[in-house]
């Protein structure tokens, strides 16, 4: 179990479950994920949570499935085991095809070397990059 | 200062300078950026850093702009003050208006903070994501 | 299991027994938690570790509560999963409200969303902040 | 600089100057700080973070100072200079003594030690911490 | 299970089976980890992996055992479970002794500690340490 | 400036003179680096962190020269700029040589590479590394 119990539906509060049909109708599914079910304990940060990652999460400037990709790959940066589930889940069904998966990965662990490297340098930022 | 010197075309050895050379072939610029300048103390990393990077930056499955953009958000969760310069710089030399950096930031702002929120309650991966 | 076994009383040098004592006696409960019986191994690194989070998690200008909600938000940033785990119980234990365990992740939420966008926009320091 | 320049108040929308100006009233200063001026380019985001950081750091079960010290733990953890600086200057503002600071970064230094032992161990989470 | 499937020898591609059978050759063991099953989904990073990984951690100004504990070091900073337990595996077969793994566990705790103060302190690099 | 100024001999109490002066006897050097001209706001902090450097620094089972470059392989993973340049300047003073910083940082920067790769895989750790 996490450091709080997941609630279901009928545990949850009026303004809770509200949050929790909302997430059903915009994904077209009954299913509610186990981080709403955790965060649901704080209904006032469920709600700003859903409102924001709907709002940020919109098709846009970007598209959904590059969203989905940058979520991944902050998410692993972090380390975030829950984050990285479900965001690479939500990759594929946005149609995240094995290939991108791959170069995906890729980025992110090239970019996690030369992170590594130019930190273990202290390469000082080339002016040209601050113009 | 970083942790090593920033060697000059003249102070590079021939297996530094020909990957040098190799940067501005196909950047089409004379420019070569620190990091590479500060790489080449040890030519053989220099020259694999380099071969890998441009393999996996090249298009693909993804497009350059996407490989890019995750470049920065991983640079970004990373801390890599360097990494966020350079990789945003190059980000906007392959398109990325302000409208999309935009959306790049909040999704990255997003991601840190679900991120955080779950590590915080410890919620266990759904089965769903695991299948 | 982890990379080291965790040690029983009868397994633990007479060292690292006496902090398991020490343990107990502070927290007035026979339990010694997996932390201690792993760290056991190095009886000099036990008893380094016990001794200094003691004196840095006792009263002083701070309160122990307090103290306890610092330790959770380093470890979820960090992505500590035991010590979430440990430093959430701990807490509660202190008298750590439903109410205050919300307020605690939407600040620790809302901080890791502020860095990344910090660290994203790459945004000078105002000198206001440095005088 | 940043990767976007601070916009001044004559550079920035009408919606952002809007926030610009609750901020001063909020805080009762003319002064706003460069974050929000880099921000400023989006003003979407702008609106949403700044509404937000004032819902998240309001008194309620924490106060006020608490949040900055747990704002200024978190930034540390993840190495935001800007936002230790900012928030350290601000938990100044809110009344934190040099012993309470002296407190909070001995916390925070014993949090990272501790995670850092408990991840090379990979100490398996206590049955007790997860009920 | 991990985002992707692991892949059995009559699975992966005849590309990716032909790297498990040089890391079982390298390592005199039929055994091929967890790791290079996940990644064989993209026999061409499987491949650049494992050739990089080869290269970097053979015998040259650092003997091998050094380089181990070092990948422990990064991996328990960068808090991969597998990666700690991978390679703290690895260094025990290379030869890491008890005490040998206690003073690693020491430094990483010690070096994640004064990280956490300097950053919290964000005390100015001397002059001293970049000339 | 840092979020504390930096004491001189002048400014700092008794207790942070006696620490600085035990450094200047250790090191055989007059010059007292920044970390505990700011640690020493603190006195109890500088004493328990000079004290526990001392010892974990030490020489082991590992020598002094392999602790200061896990030092810099966990101060890089961490992102501490301060503490990569004085841990590698200390390093190079106890006879770290280019070959080896090169070596060094082709080692961490591989390691960030594949933890970055297993944490995007999420691949489940080997019972063959659990035993």
């Amino acid at each position: 179990m996490g450091t709080v119990a997941l609630l279901s539906d009928e545990e949850a509060s009026a303004e809770a479950l509200a949050v929790f049909n909302e997430i059903r109708a915009a994904r077209g599914t009954a299913y509610v994920n186990n981080f709403w079910r955790a965060l649901a304990h704080d209904p006032a940060l469920l709600r700003a949570t859903w409102d924001r990652l709907k709002a940020v999460m919109a098709p846009g400037a970007l598209d959904p499935l590059v969203k989905e990709m940058l979520y991944v790959a902050v998410s692993t940066a972090n380390g975030c085991e829950y984050c990285v589930h479900s965001h690479t889940a939500a990759a594929k069904a946005k149609g995240m095809t094995p290939e991108m998966h791959g170069e995906l990965l890729a980025v992110i662990g090239m970019a996690a070397q030369t992170n590594a490297l130019v930190t273990g340098l202290q390469t000082p930022v080339d002016d040209a990059f601050r113009k």
